[in-house]
């Protein structure tokens, strides 16, 4: 073997070796993962989520992972001649609205990334809210600009979570996929925030950390520079002082909920990156923004 | 309290005790329903379904749920502008096809169980046949009347259960609700027929019933009487004899699957009776066919 | 199937859903039984009795029986020429004496209860209070009218009971049945009151009930009516005002002792009854008196 | 500390360590001990058999003692005015007569033996063969010498031995002590003679040893002369020569059983001996007859 | 058998029973043996504690034995040159020193022990400090009469005790052989004191006894008598008062670090009498002295 | 984060991935490392060796140590004057001699590898082949060349591997470190090949891989060219070619036998590499000769 090639092989083992402390400090815990934007929609980045939450499970990590599924929703609704209706960002949900948003979570993008991973080689098992009555969840209103309470129908926020389940299957070496729906106390549907559900989970198993994959580098400072390190007060006061809002909003809303619930970390990085949840977990070089206690 | 209501409160418990023979047979052993017809469709034989499996459950007995869904599959087609083709019974199934089938079964029909167990006291969990590659299935080709093989699309034959999933939430109390969705060698998803999980689901897990909720009282013979017991001979003959035929096919083919895999027995009992199900298992009168080995 | 015919089978399905929430409350739980009177001595009313505690135990219920035996051990005294001699309503006890009275117990009743609920398919094993000294038990003086205290011999009251035995069977599916014979610090026998005894096992197991089996329909009042529910309270001004006396006492004062110990609630029902336990334990119709916090 | 009692308790050492090889052997197997005779009718004997138990069982071995009761029977019988009749040597046994025999078994002997060893520190559990079913039975007949058979009433022999209840026991650290009562198959009660009942238990529970306690030095040759070993064959040989003959007979057939079924060894010892059970089993010193395959 | 033999195999069963509470009451319990002097360097004296230690572990006490070296030690530095160098009683000890201090603890007599052990049919297990880190160490430096700390090299005193693999061995019924090398933060070789680590280990493992096998009688007092029974405070008293001093310091002063760390109590007992261990542990002479709380 | 960076960072990410198959594949599996020459004596080697061993523990495959010590012996055997005697390339061992080579085998060589693995946070324990009996020894004759028996001395060969205390120490995620002397049936110590104590290790754990870390590339061939793989045949063929000689010779044939008894593969790898034991396990390269059945 050249000298050269050898070199190359070497390296090899320096960079699994760099992983060996991070592997020790995360085996047994729980890592969530909310899944969405552009790792969850490009074919190559795909592939690469699938084989990096498998080597998680197989080195004794239990990953879980929370999706959303926007773009797909709405275009089921178009298709059935839904008009689409927001309110503050949030979408008003009908009977028949909620029932799209369930088939197409729960009946399409969940069996698609479960299917992904299997494919893969993992257990991957799906899970919609109801099952096990892991979210139960209440009405949301929301509070219009004037302070006053708009119904926008079945929009829900978690009222507890019922982490047994998923227990259950992280105990036995299986994935668990979680789609956004909640349950009422009547058995009624609710369309929840994927990124709060997320946070609520993570909160609920007193995660190791929670990982959002975004399509943007990380949170950035008021001077538009992107923030490795964020405390949990640093990050109250950006939202306060509109720094950190719209879309970035409720992810770190649902990371500040899962550090208050016992999470040890929270993570928002770049899901663009190929492997960037790999990176995040077991290299020495930080991805995007953290945000700790 | 008068002598004729403690007659009635005293007969209650008689009837109590008639369960007690079935409950000691039964307990820990799988129970495999095919939901399906009026019994999935009607407001109060819902309710009663749901109590059913719940008390089932509760005395020990391992009740594994399948449905299926045809009419609101039929429903969501047209609204979405598909026209339905079939050939020799069957759904010619496009990959457009498949996608709607597997958002109404897995999004939305076994949503609506779970959720309807979950809200009587049950704690049920959905699960389609990709999830922990329960179902893996391989193409299945229509044999025309010719003789010729047909291809009618995504449609899918059970190639292997793997029942690990279904086991590990029945040792915890869990009861499993199984849409028939099968997952491929290249994760692609198939159509499969209903009835035939059923039947090798009971095989799978060597249970100790598979029970069809129909909407007829059971199989009629050639006089066109209602039989109470069938041998698997028996049932083969009637069935090259032409008298089973149509929509009772298939569940006679599952139920000879579930014999020969190791179930003990199959009943195919009529829906449309109030506590069909419960009334089955444990009282004296009988309900419907059995087939017996 | 006729018309009514089937209603009448279909109102069987609805007596045993009725049983639904209380196997789901007392799965897990012990039923302390007091058994004695009618239903002890007349034949189909034991039949009876064996079936109920049978179902409880399948049902994942946990009974455990403890029994008394009063004419039986009178019998065998006075074919032996032993003249009863009573104080204060207790049996003055010399050593012969309670030597017949644990013959009779142990040695005969005892084991009629086991081969009953065997014969009829449980798997009972029949304890005295000397088997893992179960029931350690100290010398009772009797107070005369005077206050004086008067020897009465080896009459016991419960100084401790070890229930290990007893959790030991239940864990295993085994029903105990149990003589109220307790064992002094030198290894002394001492005939206790099966009623004291009830509550203080009852009491031992944080049990979910303690039902005494009698032969009245349960506790009068002040007017003679039947009292439906009695608190702690009440029961305790009763016994102040008299009106609870004579054989009610000491099991009014054994539900006491239950509850106070740990025992969720105590019923004085009616052994004449057929079926009075189930009745009591699956229906909603109140049987009796209970006796609560 | 003189030399001279330095001396004496080095030995003291020795002798404790002269166990050691028979501990390791006979660790986590079980020993049925045949109860009767002097050994459990005279004071200091009773004393030294109760500790000796409990030292078996300290140290890991599994004692199941089983007794009898002749002469106890007897009195009571006489008492009640009952004329004991025999056939054959074996009594004959109407329903008033297996009542007495019962109670005087269960009632009184077993719990005597069960506070005798609870009160040394052992937990012992007393158990008639009704419990848990533990002595299947059913009607043995008396074979007179012309060859015809003769009913002699309500006594039996061991169809099953049902070892549950006492392998649940011996794997918790308590003492099974069980008296000779079998159950029929409509639960009626039988009397079986008990050293048959220790050979059958031996040989269900594969025990390492069956020890008879007698009150003769062992088995004699026709020289009258103590046989310390005897191979199966040779015992075979002596019963037919009459040389065992009488009480010792039973024993024998006993042992024979034993070993048939697949216990070890089998010993007929002196229980006149103070601590017979110990030496035969903690030392090298032969103790009466050993029978072995 | 003549009855003078007869009274001497007697004699031995009561001499067995006499071990009967001692092994009740220290079953499951851990007794740290400082093994040296004698008993470790003379033939007999050495196959005595191997049979003692056995029958320790076989009644179900855990043994765990922790010896020196003294005399081996000095040797083999003698055969390569080394003159051994002492301050204040303590091996003044260099890289190469502690080398062949481990070569010869490690090496040779810890495999000795564990070679011997097995012999008599234990199963011993070696281990050093550093095996699981069993025995973290820092340097310990000498305080010379004027106060003024010395330098004496890789000395080391105990850090903290890392109890998971001796709990291990024991609780898989293995006898844990442990020599007194410990390991520092950067993996260096420390020589400790073995009396302090014995002491250390019984804290750690809150043993039921520290014994410490010595060639003296025990303790002896101010006027020389030996003394029996020593409480903590005593024990300091005498070390203040210098009459407990040179070899005997370091055992008391382990003793006492046991007893305050959570052992029930200590021993120092003279190893030259053969079987002192077992005579300790089982009979009620006493041995040499005991120091308690 | 510049492009180049990124790209570096996303390839550490695929390197990571490429580990994946072999970590799903030999996950719960032993792993043998024979390990000896550069691999053992340069510092940079030994740190990568004991972070190699600890990644493979820490992704759930169980490493087994096995060293041998050849250099270190001599040493101290010169120093002691023992002039070294070799017949048949094998040390003749006396008395004096084993002792040396036990000292510096177990109480130096394996201590150094336990202290190594354990200060890069491993949990390392040390053992010989003493404890608990784990390499059972008995003499090795040697064969000269004209066929006669040449006694070499404490020379031994494997009798049998009990592996007990191996496999309890991988099962609590310990690393065991073995040393290569075994006991005989007197207890007396017998030097072994650590090559083929390797090779009997891992056919007694039937090891899903035996790893030899040498200083040369790996088996040349006829042609003097490396050989990737080797079947069994080909291997006994080279042998008796005379091909595979000298210090290869053992290595060899500990592979055969570790293949004989059940190993699924073996190789011979350059310890000289850095990392060549992580590179063999986790990477597509291939490392050395591997030898399979």
């Amino acid at each position: 073997m050249p000298a050269s090639e050898m070199a190359g092989i070497i390296q090899k083992a320096e960079i699994l070796l760099e992983a060996l402390p991070y592997i020790r400090a995360f085996q047994g815990k729980s890592v969530v993962i909310k899944y969405g934007g552009a790792a969850m929609e490009q074919g190559p980045l795909k592939e690469h989520f699938a084989r990096d939450v498998l080597l998680l499970r197989l080195v004794g990590i239990r990953p879980v992972i929370v999706h959303g599924g926007g773009p797909q929703i709405g275009a089921l609704m178009k298709r059935l001649g839904k008009e689409p209706e927001f309110v503050g960002g949030m979408r008003v949900t009908d009977a028949e609205t909620v029932e799209i948003v369930e088939m197409v979570l729960v009946g399409k993008i969940n069996k698609e990334i479960v299917a992904l991973i299997n494919l893969h080689g993992g257990r991957a098992v799906g899970l919609s809210g109801k099952d096990g009555n892991l979210i139960r969840a209440r009405k949301r209103m929301h509070r219009g600009p004037d302070g006053t309470l708009v119904d926008i129908g079945l929009v829900g926020e978690v009222e507890a979570i019922e982490p047994e389940v998923l227990a259950l299957l992280e105990d036995n070496g299986l994935i668990p996929v979680l789609a956004p729906v909640g349950v009422g106390a009547g058995g009624e549907t609710y369309n929840i925030n994927a990124d709060l559900v997320a946070g609520e989970v993570a909160a609920a198993l007193r995660a190791e950390k929670l990982v959002h994959l975004t399509d943007v580098k990380g949170i950035a400072g008021e001077d538009g520079a992107l923030i490795s390190t964020l405390t949990r007060q640093e990050a109250e006061r950006l939202i306060e002082a509109g720094v950190i809002e719209g879309g970035m909003l409720p992810k770190v809303e649902s990371a500040l909920r899962a550090l208050r619930g016992g999470a040890a970390k929270a993570h928002i990085i770049d899901g663009r990156v190929p492997h960037a949840l790999l990176l995040e977990i077991f290299t020495r070089e930080g991805i995007g923004t953290e945000i700790v206690l």
